[in-house]
């Protein structure tokens, strides 16, 4: 229903979901921060991932430091190729990168600010952050932000294999920070240099990487339908040779339909022994398995699943944003997977009388020891309602002057706006129905 | 029972708790990798104290950026305070941090090295990291890694309290991670270049800031004792004036008896208004709270509590481990809290043949449902005992022939090494009362 994310953009800052990162200072581009909700439904998206992955016998955990040895970045590619051909204008001085699908570097094109054509010639341009750790700061104490969680994983392997008894296959899973220090930013969380990702990387024999490629791949797709993204906004992009990055032997995004188009939502690439064979040859550690039935050594072949987390929570939240005319008024809400929403159930006293109160402290106090439950006594109750709705609580609980006689409250619906008077003592149970497990 | 950090290093590595940053390039200073226990481990910590810390009424969360605006660093006084005394030895060119506490600047001892008292004068080395975010190396691009999490939410104050529609008092929580440039490093996991800090700032009415105080240093001691951390290994010790941090008006730390000594754990910090007053006056925004019901405007105080994580976790992996004889062998293990132990229940096929298997495949899937599980069909039954003892596993479930006839299992209990007959019907049951909630 989104045509463009400003509306969005502007429910997540009023609501409390995501506000510009320093912004009494001016912001930092494309730098945000997840206030309250965002933060609780990020916590969320996180906690159904890690539980998809780790919670099943043939995947584990990690979490591998965002500091590494610079090594790490030379055997992977990323110091000699992580790399975007930056261009000036020399009129205009504006400097941008050029969109390397569609052009050259021989032909830079022309400035997308003043479209001059003298411009100097692309040179390549390291999205990697560099620091420096220690006191001096030398080529020694050279250290990069990571830009990828999953070189982490590779430089882990033995180490994972070794003290959880693996067997092929396995996988490994992680979630992390990572940092590309962008220079064409924008489109809201899409595209940020400070970013969070999810990767997970499954060791196999070479001989079955079509199978678990196809298996990875459903399962992935499954995931992100189950949280809540329509079918119809979910399209499978194989890239061609060109395409290709230099690790990759296949790979298959998973695109999602965002209000500025089709984009990458989730990689699932085949990436052969690439990483692990260019570890091994840079630290001179033999990163091979042993397969002690068949008596048979090898480097594995990897099937890595990528998603970033950022543009995972905006894929979910534009698909749940919803308008409608209720009454000649224009209803805004978010139609998010109730185990998702930050705030399940709201608790909502007609009046700020002590008796009402007291009530709602009460049910707030019992129903938060399962779901995350936000008690609102001020205003009146229609700002409260359209506040729950924009939040995207699925149930609200109304606490009237009945409700001290009957021990009754209204349940209201988010998405149907429809109400029930249930008993007070049915709460839990009614719930606890309503999200299946 | 730790006398030294050694044999919990080595549990960690061998166990898959935690590992030696990018190991296989020889290690990166003091940077740790998480293994899959470890990263699993660690979520349950987080997740607890989340939950204490957020799921409550008058305490929101947050996850703001790592990177953010130079003048927040500037305004909260890390640009020019945030410096450790850095001393050169002229005779070794060993490069060493001063302590503060034993050594004025004016008289830098001798060198930890080789004793010679020939040094430089001690200079200011600011410990926070330096990076440039943009295409152009130059002052206005200079951005620094967080060295702290507070921060974060000091920035974020206006945008939180009017979009939560909170009142006074009430708290902002967040975990992240935060970076210092550590000359001092050491002491496993407690000291990183990298780490994360659990924060929570309270924002009060500035005459109640003594009762908020000892409100949160009770809190706080609960909450790690109801982790597991003996009250004997926790001690209370105030800063006198001469400690105290340039923005603090009082700070009581949390002290943990480690195999090194007494060490700070958690920290909390009566902060005045210092922090708000500093960016209103950097930002030109203000950062008051209008108090509807007196008609009263005021910058809040601040009471915060502030945790590093890894040195949580190196506090109950030191408090867990257990060393004991038994039938003259030495039995090594972590009685870790069972909420928080990275895998729950351990389900043990006595052999390897299919029956046993499909048995406990069928109790691995039904009892993953609730808990963290881990099946292991691979050695003698004696060694997977003690893998799960020194990993920490409160129950393992051993299936053996007998199984298949009677519907029984064997439920073995880690810390008593007390095994009991069950039947298979009911042990969602028993685990179930064993984890109350």
């Amino acid at each position: 229903m989104l045509n463009n994310l400003n509306p969005l953009v502007s429910l997540c800052k009023r609501r409390g979901y995501i506000f510009p990162g320093s912004e009494i200072y001016g912001g930092l581009g494309a730098c945000w921060d997840y206030g309250p909700l965002g933060a609780q439904f990020k916590i969320n998206v996180k906690e159904h991932w890690w539980k998809a992955m780790t919670h099943r016998q043939d995947v584990v955990g990690l979490d591998s430091a965002i500091l590494m040895h610079t090594n790490v970045w030379k055997a992977s590619g990323h110091v000699d190729g992580f790399s975007d051909p930056l261009v000036d204008c020399k009129d205009c001085r504006f400097r941008f990168c050029l969109d390397k699908e569609k052009e050259t570097k021989k032909d830079p094109g022309s400035c997308p600010q003043c479209g001059s054509k003298n411009l100097t010639k692309p040179r390549d341009f390291n999205l990697m952050f560099k620091t420096h750790a220690g006191s001096v700061e030398e080529e020694a104490s050279l250290v990069y932000l990571r830009p990828e969680t999953a070189q982490g994983i590779y430089v882990n392997f033995l180490n994972v294999q070794s003290s959880m008894r693996k067997k092929i296959p396995f996988g490994v899973a992680q979630i992390g920070k990572a940092f590309r220090n962008e220079i064409t930013l924008g489109n809201f969380i899409f595209r940020c240099r400070e970013f969070e990702q999810m990767e997970m990387q499954y060791f196999i024999h070479p001989k079955q990487a079509d199978q678990h490629f196809e298996y990875w791949l459903q399962e992935r797709k499954k995931f992100l339908t189950d949280l809540g993204l329509p079918e119809k906004s979910l399209r499978i992009h194989e890239h061609d040779k060109e395409e290709l990055a230099h690790y990759a032997r296949k790979a298959v995004d998973l695109e999602f339909l965002f209000p500025m188009g089709w984009k990458e939502l989730e990689g699932i690439h085949h990436r052969g022994d690439f990483d692990l064979k260019q570890h091994q040859k840079l630290s001179g550690k033999k990163l091979s398995y042993f397969d002690v039935e068949k008596q048979d050594t090898y480097v594995p072949w990897v099937i890595e699943t990528s998603i970033g987390l950022d543009r995972l929570i905006l894929s979910l939240l534009c698909s749940a944003y919803k308008e409608e005319k209720v009454k000649n008024e224009q209803r805004i809400f978010l139609a998010l997977h109730p185990q998702l929403a930050p705030i399940q159930v709201a608790v909502l006293p007609l009046s700020k009388k002590d008796q009402l109160n007291t009530l709602a402290n009460k049910i707030s106090t019992f129903l938060r020891k399962k779901w995350r439950i936000e008690q609102d006594e001020t205003g009146s109750i229609g700002k409260r309602y359209r506040r729950q709705d924009e939040i995207g609580t699925p149930f609200c609980v109304t606490i009237d002057f009945d409700s001290l006689e009957d021990k009754k409250v209204t349940v209201r619906h988010r998405d149907t706006m429809k109400q029930e008077r249930l008993d007070i003592e049915l709460l839990e149970r009614y719930f606890t129905d309503q999200y299946i497990n």
